[in-house]
C-alpha cells in the first residue's frame, strides 16, 4: 500500500558548511538560501518516502523528466517570523497547504497530509533558526515547491514526483514604508478564465504574467492590471489579489474584493484582510467579495466616490495603489495615510502584528516547536 | 552585444559507451533515447553561446531554477524518417521552428534563427542516424525544449535559458492499423481562452489537460474532446487538433476544422491536412477553418450526415474517431474504411509518402545533411 506521509520519520544531515547569514540590509527577494533544503519523494507504487533535511544542493534531472516538459510543478509561498521571544512562527500554514493541496489534484500530482508537512516544515525552520531575521518587516519566506519527476515524454499522470522546500530571508517588499504601485489594465490578454486553472497556484499560471508585466513597465507602470470579460471584469493585480475601497451615495462604505470564482488565486492575504476587516473596521463599513468592473472604478473615481485600493499577497502583504491606467486614461487612486490609503494602512498593521506574535487572533500564528 | 544562436560553432563530443538501438518491435513512445543530447545555453548579456552535441545526461539543477516555479517550459515535437534510400528527412522542421519561437516570445524566453536550429537538428541526426528506425510508421521522434534556468523566486524574465534537444526512437502511435478512438465531451473545464495562451506550445497548457483525460478514461474514452463557451465550440481533441467531414443537403461535402482564433495550437500536421486536402480531395468537397459546435456534430449525425471525423497531431498522424459521448448521450461516428474513415486514412497516406521521401510535396520534406 502507497504509505501516506510521514513527519515522524525525518532523517536530517546537516550541512558540514554553515553559511552566514546576510545582514538585514542585503536581503533581496528569493536570492540567497538558508543551509538545508526539505525533500520528500513519492512514486505511486510506494507513496510517500523518508522526509530528509539535508544540505542546500543541485538536483539531478534528466532531460526527459515531465517537469521539465508538460509543467508538473505547483508552489506556496508562506513565511516564518521572528517574535519579540525569539520564537519562529508560521502564519496560517494550514491555509497554503490546503490550497497546496488543491493545486496537487487538479495537477494530477500526489496530495498529502497537511498538518505532517506543517510539522516538518517546522522542524526545518527549528534547524535553519538562524536565517529567520529579526525586526518587523523582515522574515523567512518559505518555497514548498511538488514536481513531476517522473522520465519520459507520454503525456500523462506523473508515476514520480518531488515535494520540497527551500527558504530564502528576505526584508520589506517596498523598502521602508509604503510605496504606492501604478498599475495599467490588461485588456489584450487574459490571466484565467471560468473552469481554467486561475484558482490554483500552478507554476502554468505565472509563466504568461511575464510580458504584459513588461509591457506594462514600459508605459512606467509598476504592475499590470488583469480585466476578464467584455464587461471588464477586475480580478487581480499582477499576482496579488485586490480591495478597493468605495463611498456610497447613503453613507455608509464598501470594501469590495473579487469572489472566489475559480478566476483568482485565493489569497492567505486575501482571506486574512477580508476577516480582520469585517471584525475591525468601523460599522459603516460593508466588506463584500463582488464583480468590481474597471469602469465602475472609474466612474465611481470620477465621483470622488473611490476611497482607496490596495493589491494583498504573502510577499507585500499589502501594495497601496495610486494610479490604474485603463485604455490610455488615467484613474487617480486617492493615497490619504501618504503612501497608502488608510485601510491599506491598518491591515498591513493587523496582519504584521498577528504574523509577529503581537496579537493572538484564532489560531493563526503558529508557533515552531 | 548579444550573439545569435550559430550552428557553425557546434561542438561535438561523441559517446565513449554507445546503446544498441531496440528493434522496432520494443520502441515505446518517448521512454528510449538515443545517444545524444543537443544543448545551446543562453544568457541575457551574451545571448547564445556554444552548441554542443555530447553523451545524453542528467542536468545539475538548483531547486531554485525558474523553470521549477513559473513554468518558463516550452517545447515542439517532430519527427525524422529513414527513407528508401537509407538517408534522413525532417518534415516541415521550419513550421515547428516558428511556432517555437512564437512560444518562446510569449513565455519571455529568448529566440533564435529558426534554420540554424534546424541546422543543428539536422547535425545532430547524421550522428545518431543508427537510432532512427526503418519502416512506416517507424521514426525518431525529436523534441526541442527551452527552459528557463535563472536561479532566483522572483517572477520576471528569465536571464538564462536552455534550449536543447533529446529524441526517441518510435513506432505508429496505434500499433498496426488504425484503432478508432472514442471521446468524451469536457463542458466542466475549459483549456483555453479568447487572449489567452492555448495557441501557444508551453508546457503550461498541458499540465490541466490530465485530469480531464483520467476523467474520460474512468467511462471508457481514450481521449477528451475539448468544448468552449456556451455554445459548445468544439477546439481539440486532448493534445490533437480535430477534423469533421459531413455531407451537404445540396450534395457538397465539407471538411471543417476549428480555426487558429488563438485556442487551438496550430498543429502542423492540422496545416498539412488542409493544404493536402485542397489539393487531393475531390471537387465536391470544401475545406474549411471555421467554429464547430457539439450541437451541430450531434444534429448531423442524427441525420446521417456526418461521414467521419479524425483528430490530428505529430504523433499519430491521424486519429479516427468512432464515438462521442457527450452529457451522456452516445454520438456514433462512422468508420466506413474500417478502423477510419476514407479522408483519415488518406490524410495518413498523403503524409506518410511525404515524410518518409516517396513523394516530393512543395519544400515539406527536408534531407538532413
Amino acid at each position: 500500500m502507497a504509505a501516506p506521509l510521514d513527519a515522524s520519520k525525518l532523517q536530517i544531515t546537516k550541512t558540514t558548511t554553515p553559511a552566514t547569514p546576510l545582514p538585514n540590509n542585503q536581503l533581496k527577494f528569493g536570492q540567497s538560501f538558508t543551509d538545508h533544503i526539505l525533500e520528500i519523494d513519492w512514486t505511486v507504487e510506494e507513496g510517500w518516502g523518508t522526509p530528509t533535511i539535508t544540505p542546500y544542493h543541485d538536483f539531478k534531472m534528466d532531460p526527459a523528466t515531465v517537469v521539465l516538459h508538460y509543467s508538473f510543478e505547483l508552489f506556496e509561498g508562506l513565511k516564518a517570523y521572528r517574535d519579540s521571544n525569539g520564537q519562529i512562527r508560521t502564519f496560517r500554514p494550514d491555509k497554503n497547504m490546503e490550497r497546496m493541496n488543491r493545486s496537487a489534484k487538479r495537477a494530477s500530482l500526489p496530495q498529502f497530509d497537511s498538518e505532517e508537512f506543517i510539522k516538518l516544515i517546522h522542524q526545518f525552520l527549528l534547524l535553519d533558526e538562524r536565517f529567520v531575521p529579526s525586526g518587523k518587516g523582515y522574515s523567512l519566506y518559505l518555497r514548498p515547491t511538488l514536481i513531476g519527476t517522473s522520465i519520459g515524454l507520454g503525456v500523462s499522470s506523473p508515476t514520480k514526483a518531488k515535494l520540497y522546500m527551500i527558504a530564502s530571508p528576505v526584508g520589506p517588499y517596498f523598502g521602508a514604508g509604503f510605496k504606492p504601485v501604478s498599475l495599467e489594465a490588461t485588456d489584450y490578454a487574459v490571466r484565467a478564465w471560468p473552469k481554467g486553472v486561475g484558482s490554483y497556484k500552478l507554476g502554468a499560471n505565472y509563466v504568461s504574467c511575464i510580458e504584459p508585466q513588461a509591457e506594462a513597465a514600459k508605459r512606467g507602470h509598476s504592475q499590470n492590471l488583469w480585466l476578464f470579460g467584455d464587461e471588464g471584469e477586475i480580478t487581480e493585480v499582477g499576482a496579488m489579489n485586490v480591495f478597493f475601497a468605495f463611498a456610497n451615495e447613503d453613507g455608509t462604505k464598501e470594501l469590495a474584493t473579487a469572489p472566489l470564482d475559480g478566476m483568482i488565486l485565493p489569497g492567505v492575504t486575501r482571506d486574512s484582510a477580508i476577516q480582520l476587516c469585517k471584525e475591525k473596521l468601523g460599522k459603516e463599513w460593508i466588506v463584500s467579495e463582488r464583480k468590481i468592473t474597471i469602469h465602475e472604478v472609474k466612474e465611481r473615481a470620477a465621483k470622488g466616490q473611490l476611497i482607496e485600493a490596495f493589491g494583498t499577497g504573502t510577499a507585500a502583504i499589502v501594495a497601496p495603489i495610486n494610479n490604474i491606467e485603463f485604455r490610455g486614461e488615467q484613474i487617480t487612486v486617492p493615497c490619504s495615510a501618504g503612501g497608502s490609503g488608510e485601510i491599506a494602512k491598518s491591515v498591513c498593521e493587523w496582519v504584521q502584528n498577528i504574523q509577529y506574535g503581537d496579537e493572538e487572533f484564532k489560531d493563526w500564528s503558529r508557533v515552531a516547536a
